[in-house]
């Protein structure tokens, strides 16, 4: 394919291989680029080469920043003694978008498995025991997927951490949701906590 | 939205106004590159940087590239009196991936509008028609869309260039079409234009 020159190409290649993107969108994606190079490509290019150079994980939480600690684990209004364990940086930033969590969080970084081969120490568990009594957490709110890797790691973390409370995420009917396109799995769980109203 | 920090927010809001992603695919974007910044984002930021540095419109058919000519007007074997009219660059793209056009091409950079008030000089049509006489042009192939504005820009064009051959691509049932799922202008098209098997 000659496609303009190997730079571009090169482009192409390296922006068809991130998650949601393909070769036809990313061939879109840079034809755009490059006719917005002055409003766009600059600006993203600049944007790129920054966080290359400065983001990396907080070496508390394990969320996403620009420094050693993040602003999250630095911000003492935010130490109010509960810790919200989530699974990955993603995860995190949802919490964060529902602006209700006031606490600071833990990423785990994924979620034991077996076929996967990741256990506790693949996982950032170890320093999460560590931040219990060094940050006094009186609750620790497992924020974990639904998913069986999901509530494995919940129960995991919950045998470990001994004496603080620990709670979870409510299963039930999402907000918006209507019965009729709901699984059998949420049915059953929202019936069985359901609410005296 | 405390995502992290301000560098990789403006990376999110940069990356979600390219077509074909949004918030949540740049969201998921960022955070796979920043997991990957040896392999993955500074590569990518270098090819950006280079591309914004280096890429151009050719000079003469409107092709990007690297130089004020483009590869396929510096290759005088793709002199052969044939020139392949596109509206856009990712047509010319897409013609050279079925790798079977040998001649130069011409890129109008958008079709005739009079809704978007795009008239014969927004269109490298003067161009075009200097082109055909200075590179000895014996065949101008029109390969636009198969729509209103594409015919009608065809039909210009072809009113405005006089004595050269001009040729359309042909329109009929594509390779690996069901009946069933064709439209009726398709199947009318494909029925006048039988052929003797």
């Amino acid at each position: 394919m000659a496609q303009g020159t190997a730079d571009i190409e090169t482009l192409i290649e390296l922006l068809s291989k991130l998650p949601g993107l393909g070769p036809r969108s990313a061939r879109r994606a840079v034809l755009h680029l490059v006719k917005k190079r002055k409003t766009h490509l600059s600006p993203l290019a600049e944007a790129m080469t920054t966080v290359a150079q400065t983001a990396r994980e907080c070496l508390n939480c394990g969320n996403i920043g620009t420094a050693d600690i993040c602003p999250i684990c630095e911000d003492t209004r935010r130490e109010n003694g509960e810790l919200c364990v989530v699974e990955d940086v993603a995860d995190l930033w949802a919490m964060e978008r529902a602006a209700v969590f006031r606490g600071r969080y833990h990423v785990l970084g994924g979620t034991l498995s077996a076929l996967d081969a990741v256990g506790p120490d693949e996982l950032r568990i170890p320093k999460l025991i560590d931040r219990i009594s060094s940050e006094h957490i009186n609750e620790v709110i497992l924020a974990l997927s639904a998913t069986i890797d999901g509530q494995t790691t919940a129960h995991y973390i919950a045998d470990q951490l001994g004496d603080v409370k620990v709670t979870s995420l409510a299963q039930g009917v999402p907000v918006g949701g209507e019965l009729d396109y709901l699984d059998d799995g949420t049915i059953t769980a929202a019936l069985k906590a359901r609410r005296t109203m």
